[in-house]
């Protein structure tokens, strides 16, 4: 069996939980390797893929023997094969953060559970520690992305639009990537003030300041970086600004430790921030990997540590309404050593 | 308050639900016309949509004093400002096929209500029935899939790869339209034996069988088609089995009216198909709106009728496991005078 559905495992059995319903496509995958439109049952026996005809010779060319998964057709499963997948099951885990309410009964239902568990945090647990295949893709989305944002400032003239740019970034992207890990952000002028704005139509000025937030994907992985630029000269409260922004990034960056408190870390930042009169208003980061939001999360409310081998991003960013704002954003790796920051580009005025 | 608010509100009456919770953003796209990260509320007296910092200020520019939304950010909402939304709500609805287990219970919690209900089909119901202007953006998505189709019918040569054809189409959408709606297919040769193959590296020969499966967006909304077309001379199997797809695809339009029962239009095409010792192993067809697949579902299992103003997909499809397969589907709009066919790429052979 792989060594993640092995672990998979071993954190079921400490839960008390016999048998699990894995529907997330992204956690399938995980455990997996196969893209397409299936369910995975982890039964006490064995692992069964059920999936229907469209799939079954793609399913069956991704898998191999080791990974030890029985390949199902749906058309081929009765009605007491469904019931017996899990007997003698005491609790059946399923990832409430994924299954619809509607699906919830539908598999409490067909497949007969008794005690049907929230499980999503087993499935967490395991994808907020990347192993070295992982760390390697998002290095790689992580060097690609730094590329294009060199591409990029030789690219950007006053004239241009925050789509032109962002179209830049896609077409790049899909060139050395697989693609983008989320639609770029370019937000120039005051319309850098709203920390997740959608490209438009405004033409770059000569003198502006442009937020630009972008990611790519290599074999299913992310990278994010977020960088602020200026197109001229910057005013004395951009300067301002943009300092306070970069001095938290390098003060959070150096707390990003195995064992640090998420909660302290991010104290540093919103403490700093409110001393200066501003306010964090999104989180400080958050885990990467095979979604560009994943677990865990940097903000007040979390109580957990960061551990080696996690991935996650460090972005303080200050939005003044209407006006201007300023976000740096990278993504970081934990290692026993301390942080290592994977995205390189620079971040000088 | 704008019309389809006002539906909405006239099916809850009608169910006895007086407080309704939107969560599903192409829900809240289709009754308000945001796009963003938040959830709308329907109580007894308002419409509510509340967000975080990053949205208020699109969200305010976006709707009009007509939709008769209040805006609220979230912070600014008190645990009693959530236990009042839904005060003397018998019975508050949720989508079920779209709201997570976790969200389910949150939101039970969260607003303290008593009986929450399972109102998926509300929406469905609702967007099922296309008004003038949701046609128009289908209409003009299926006329830029028919110009993509015309030029790749010069472009295609022996020699060049799935993926080239793939690429191809994403670029003409992204120029044309709001881009793809769903990965378009490119399956040659016995990958055309997959009814949902992914694009590879395989190279078109001389003699060759394409299934190209397209779509674009306009203003959200989705066109879908399918052509299989032919390098070369076909053999004689695949002029047999192209012409029964052909010919079961003519008569399945030829029932769709309003008023026609849907499971009876399968039955015509999947009846024919076992004649001839096929299956159609996929459905019939599929609603196309906001989705691209979405209500109502063209297949035997339904016990609907097809209604005036509803857009569906009429594929039939044959594959034979490892040779090839043939699909052909349109995109049709059901009018008071019959099917009108919005794809109109032609299907000689």
């Amino acid at each position: 069996m792989n060594d993640r559905i092995l672990g998979l495992r071993n954190k079921m059995a400490g839960l008390n939980i016999q048998g699990m319903i894995i529907s997330n496509p992204i956690n399938v995958k995980y455990l997996t390797g196969i893209e397409a439109e299936g369910i995975l049952l982890i039964t006490r026996k064995e692992n069964v893929y059920i999936t229907d005809s469209r799939y079954i010779e793609y399913v069956s060319n991704t898998i191999t023997p080791f990974d030890e998964i029985v390949v199902d057709d749906f058309k081929n499963i009765s009605k007491d094969d469904y019931e017996n997948f899990f007997l003698f099951c005491e609790n059946v885990g399923f990832e409430e953060n994924f299954v619809t309410y509607a699906d919830y009964k539908r598999y409490m239902h067909t497949y007969k559970i008794n005690n049907f568990v929230e499980a999503s945090c087993l499935m967490e647990k395991l994808r907020i520690i990347k192993d070295s295949e992982e760390i390697n893709s998002i290095k790689q989305a992580c060097k690609i992305t730094d590329d294009c944002f060199e591409i990029l400032l030789e690219y950007i003239k006053p004239g241009m639009t925050e789509k032109d740019i962002a179209k830049k970034i896609e077409n790049y992207y899909r060139e050395h990537s697989d693609g983008v890990s989320f639609e770029p952000i370019v937000a120039s002028g005051e319309n850098s003030s709203k920390p997740h704005a959608v490209p438009t139509e405004r033409k770059i000025n000569e003198n502006d300041i442009i937020t630009i937030d972008m990611g790519c994907k290599v074999n299913g992985y992310c990278s994010d970086m977020t960088r602020t630029i200026f197109i001229g000269e910057p005013t004395e409260e951009q300067k301002r600004v943009y300092n306070i922004v970069l001095e938290n990034q390098e003060k959070s960056l150096n707390e990003m430790k195995d064992g640090a408190s998420i909660k302290d870390i991010t104290k540093i930042v919103t403490s700093n921030f409110e001393l200066q009169g501003y306010d964090l208003v999104h989180a400080l980061g958050h885990g990467v990997g095979l979604e560009i939001h994943e677990h865990p999360f940097i903000r007040l409310t979390s109580d957990n540590t960061l551990k080696e081998r996690m991935v996650v991003t460090n972005e303080p960013g200050i939005y003044i309404p209407g006006n201007f704002g300023v976000r740096i954003e990278d993504t970081v790796l934990i290692t026993k050593d301390g942080p290592e920051v994977l995205t390189k580009s620079k971040k000088s005025l």
